[in-house]
């Protein structure tokens, strides 16, 4: 484990929490292309929680000292913007 | 930022998860000595968000490769146990 270098470790929890906000991005764009509506109340909850997740990986990188604070805020606005798009793009559609 | 060893950073991140733990365990702990019955479907839902906050973190840790995988279960393992007898407690003395 000594062999990782600290900016190595940051590039990781980069990669992994951008993959994590890629994969809320692709769950909820198959949630709206099949049966569950952006209105139904499952489908909330199932974006809640998931977003919470997502905030709790990135504050422990930034606690840890592996992002600065503001990049990982920058994660989570970009992935609130992408599903807002999302959602718009789906709206315009019905 | 490079100047911080990665045991040093994986001690950190234990010391987090621990915290974090502990923060859960104190929350449901008041929960239980005030308004809020372990029958109450609110409480089940604060500790389910709050355990999943902390899986969240605790993988996260495990895939960063900071803790062995069977460490982060055992954060979460002995968590369960500690509330599991808190409950017991609570139940006993009604």
């Amino acid at each position: 484990m000594e062999e990782v270098r600290i900016p190595d470790m940051a590039d990781k929890a980069m990669a992994l929490l951008r993959a994590d906000a890629d994969k809320i991005y692709k769950l909820i764009d198959v949630q709206m292309e099949n049966l569950t509506m952006p209105q139904c109340p499952l489908y909330e909850e199932v974006l809640d929680t998931q977003m919470f997740g997502l905030s709790r990986e990135v504050e422990f990188a930034v606690r840890l000292g592996l992002i600065e604070e503001e990049l990982g805020r920058s994660i989570m606005d970009e992935l609130e913007k992408r599903l807002a798009d999302l959602h718009e793009m789906f709206n315009s559609k019905k």
